[in-house]
């Protein structure tokens, strides 16, 4: 047996460490494992903020990506939008720190939530080249621009050469150097992710300039905004017994009565009337922060013995039906395209959610390699295209528990059907810090497995329609094969003209094939 | 055109917040997303720092798992073990809050190697009851007891009635209540964990009592402790400009030649001499402090340009050849088993790693549903099982990529074949804070690869070897089914008795199917 240590030697190396410094030891966390996947985190990252800033300030975005090889496996990046900007004092902590932010805090359908994107891509940038990122910025009021770094043991930004530009601008520029990357234009690269981005974001502008200089730009399709994403109270459905618990704790409401209606979305007067009926141990005059957390229990077990308004619809902004059919034919120019969205509904926390799913099939549908076709799932949060950790993704769970038999698709991974799934909510339950999948929540699973049936539904009259066609279609070509033969013979028979017997056997046969040539006019 | 939004409006909203409160709201990246993971998980935590505790002190771990359901969906977990214990000054850091520890900034092969595990099973449990976590423990020193809970908003611990206990004795007790959770006897439950640990830590006696007060007893089947892991220096391949830099920071070296050799393992004197041959534009004798990013660059490169002797294999350490083929020959029974421990290898970082694989075919071997069989993966990293988040580990992605045809498996997804893989590090590259998968590093990967590889030579040698046996089993049958009737024929011919000739037909049958004989004797 070996000597034995005590728990004060080992306790000696006892440690705290920051959130920068985790996070630098484990990047792959972040999303930064695979030069090729490094890359396109980075563009992600930047993007979805100007996306996200955008939109708050309701702004058509104007979004120019500019990638360069440097070296091997080094590149710079640079990204600029035309949005609200970042005010000089607010810019250290926006760009070169994590968990500091405007999104973490509030209920409001943003592409980030974390407030840890634009930190990890300086914290990768220190990393791999030593060097941190510079900024330009104009927020209308104030132009400037600065060196951005990060002291990564404080977690605390660190801002040289800070100083005005006479220029007049708003917008955001972001450049930095980036080792330990590649340019690929693979499913996984940066071309794809701005491809996607553009699919479910038809109100942006985004111009890429990849490494050989080759520009793509994929332009705006609508000029309207989106419905703005508004702040919202939460739903009383789902909250838990520490949510409640915590807002009580906050709140400035004098009674439980008055908190109740001032922090919930879909609570009245009437309602609260309502709880408290139920819940009579509770003291519904008693302060807010006088509840305890069996009080809370009791109320929220109350909440769900009572019929809710469904949550805002409006405070979610989806791609649009419309615009998903457009993006969907553009791109894959399929034969059919079944669209649906679903109505908004709550999951764990009262937190809306709103599924949207396109299926394409045909045409470029379904993912081609070599001769092999097989069925693919395009997967979005709030607009925001997934690339990565395909597997463990809720979408991908509920996309792959389709009985596709059902639908008149006998192997999902042998036809040409493509399946686009957009999950849009307050917040997003992403099952990792680099946001690439939605953690597999069964009300979430379980709505996106319902939006893909309705959808498969029309799918599937579809495909029955073109099966049962096609199997008119070759009856009504062996038929139609004998009836000048049998016209003739009828002619030796009966005496009567063989092209009036044909001509009479064909509108028969037309008329019982009505349908087909129906369908085929209305094509 | 909606209303704009200044920069200044935006950011009014600006904050930070706690990496605590960051979990809380953001739990399902711990591991807490649905209700039998989430019990998989707190066991999970609170079991692999038992293993640690008892390893890193040189004890024989006795450890002790109670599992009882209080009302639905709510259940309390107790977790007993033998080891050194925690003094009481260091309890609220290690139970009752995030990113502290001893584990994080040591090269050295641990099982939790993050600083989160335990304080996030206390949050979880915060969350979900309310209720912090109480705690017994000795450290033969002294005996306490005390309550623990987080101010999440700090992430600080915080104790109450901590009181000593007068009975002496040396170990850990943790108890917690739990909500949102459930016991299932399923693949990803609780008992498929423990069971799991057991066979990877043969070292260890489990016991498990059971919701239903079911005594599941997995006892120790080796008395000897494994390979006790060490801190290690870390190794010049694959070290990052960035890494060598901050050695260089923090070092007490006089020069940047000592503080080389002092740093690193493997750099000598000569391999000093050697650098600075290479380097030439880098003056050795100038202090640490002194090398810039441009110096460690070329420091780094010329590393790669160096022989080195392979990292330390002491420092890691695996379950064992023999022990995974008794543990896979205990427990699935099969017909074939096949063991691989490779070398030792670095991953970038300069981070040693070493791959073992067995391979059971046949018994009870593979995952079983109904009447199919299918191929199945036992993931393991330090030997700790990993239930979750299959589809996103190198693990599942090495072995999926294998050409499985050449080893003589026609399909993976529907033979009797489970195959182990255990990577042991003393860094492993979780792809999530919940450290259910291992991030798809192309190092690990292709290591993982000619392990399975390695491994599946011998499954092809034993099932062609099975398949030709089988061939000429028939052939032999067959062959013997016509030697009395041949014998019969031959005596009209030739008046030789038949007895005789057909003893000496069957003389000269067995010896052409020697081999197959000799193999069955063998047996």
């Amino acid at each position: 047996m070996p000597e034995t240590k005590s728990a004060d030697e080992i306790f000696k190396e006892f440690k705290e460490h920051s959130i920068t410094e985790f996070f630098r030891k484990n990047s792959q966390m972040l999303g930064y494992a695979g030069k090729v996947r490094s890359l396109t985190t980075i563009v992600h990252e930047y993007v979805t903020n100007n996306l996200d800033a955008c939109e708050e300030a309701g702004i058509l975005p104007d979004i120019e990506v500019r990638v360069k090889e440097l070296s091997e496996n080094k590149y710079s990046v640079y990204v600029r939008d035309n949005g609200p900007g970042i005010p000089s004092k607010h810019v250290g902590k926006a760009l070169a720190s994590v968990l500091t932010g405007t999104k973490f805090h509030r209920y409001m359908q943003q592409r980030g939530q974390q407030g840890i994107g634009a930190g990890g891509c300086t914290i990768f940038a220190l990393i791999t080249t030593g060097k941190g990122i510079r900024v330009r910025s104009g927020t209308g009021k104030e132009s400037y621009e600065c060196d951005l770094s990060i002291d990564i043991k404080a977690n605390k930004p660190l801002i040289n050469n800070l100083k005005p530009i006479e220029q007049k601008f708003r917008g955001l520029e972001v450049e930095g150097e980036f080792g330990d990357v590649k340019y690929e234009k693979s499913d996984h690269g940066v071309y794809e992710y701005i491809r996607r981005t553009a699919l479910s974001n038809p109100h942006a502008s985004i111009k890429l300039v990849e490494p050989d200089g080759n520009e793509a730009i994929f332009p705006r399709s609508v000029n309207t905004m989106p419905q703005k994403p508004r702040q919202i109270k939460p739903h009383p459905l789902g909250i838990s017994t520490s949510d409640l618990l915590d807002f009580a704790r906050v709140s400035q409401s004098r009674k439980v009565s008055s908190f109740l209606e001032e922090t919930f979305a879909r609570i009245s007067h009437d309602k609260v009337k309502e709880l408290a009926g139920i819940v009579k141990e509770v003291d519904f005059e008693k302060q807010p922060k006088d509840l305890t957390w069996q009080d809370c229990e009791k109320i929220v077990n109350a909440f769900k013995q009572i019929k809710w308004i469904a949550p805002d619809l409006d405070a979610l902004s989806t791609i649009g039906e419309r615009q998903v059919d457009i993006a969907m034919r553009n791109i894959l120019d399929p034969k059919f395209t079944s669209v649906v969205e679903r109505r908004p509904r709550v999951f764990k926390g009262g937190i809306p959610f709103v599924v949207e799913v396109g299926i394409a099939y045909g045409g470029k549908a379904g993912r081609v390699s070599g001769d092999l076709v097989s069925g693919s799932i395009l997967r979005f949060a709030n607009k925001v295209p997934l690339l990565f950790d395909t597997g463990s993704c809720a979408i991908t769970e509920a996309v792959n528990g389709i009985e596709w038999k059902r639908y008149s698709i006998a192997r999902f991974e042998e036809e040409p059907v493509s399946v686009l799934v957009n999950v849009s909510s307050v917040y997003i339950p992403y099952s990792g810090v680099g946001k690439q999948a939605i953690a597999q929540e069964d009300e979430i699973v379980e709505e996106i497995r319902l939006a893909v049936q309705d959808a498969g539904r029309k799918l599937q009259r579809f495909l029955s329609g073109e099966r049962q066609r096609s199997v008119q279609e070759s009856g009504y070509k062996t038929i139609i094969r004998y009836v000048d033969q049998l016209a003739a013979d009828l002619e030796e028979i009966t005496g009567k003209k063989k092209e009036e017997t044909a001509k009479e056997l064909k509108s028969l046969i037309e008329k019982k094939y009505k349908n087909l040539f129906n369908e085929e006019a209305a094509e």
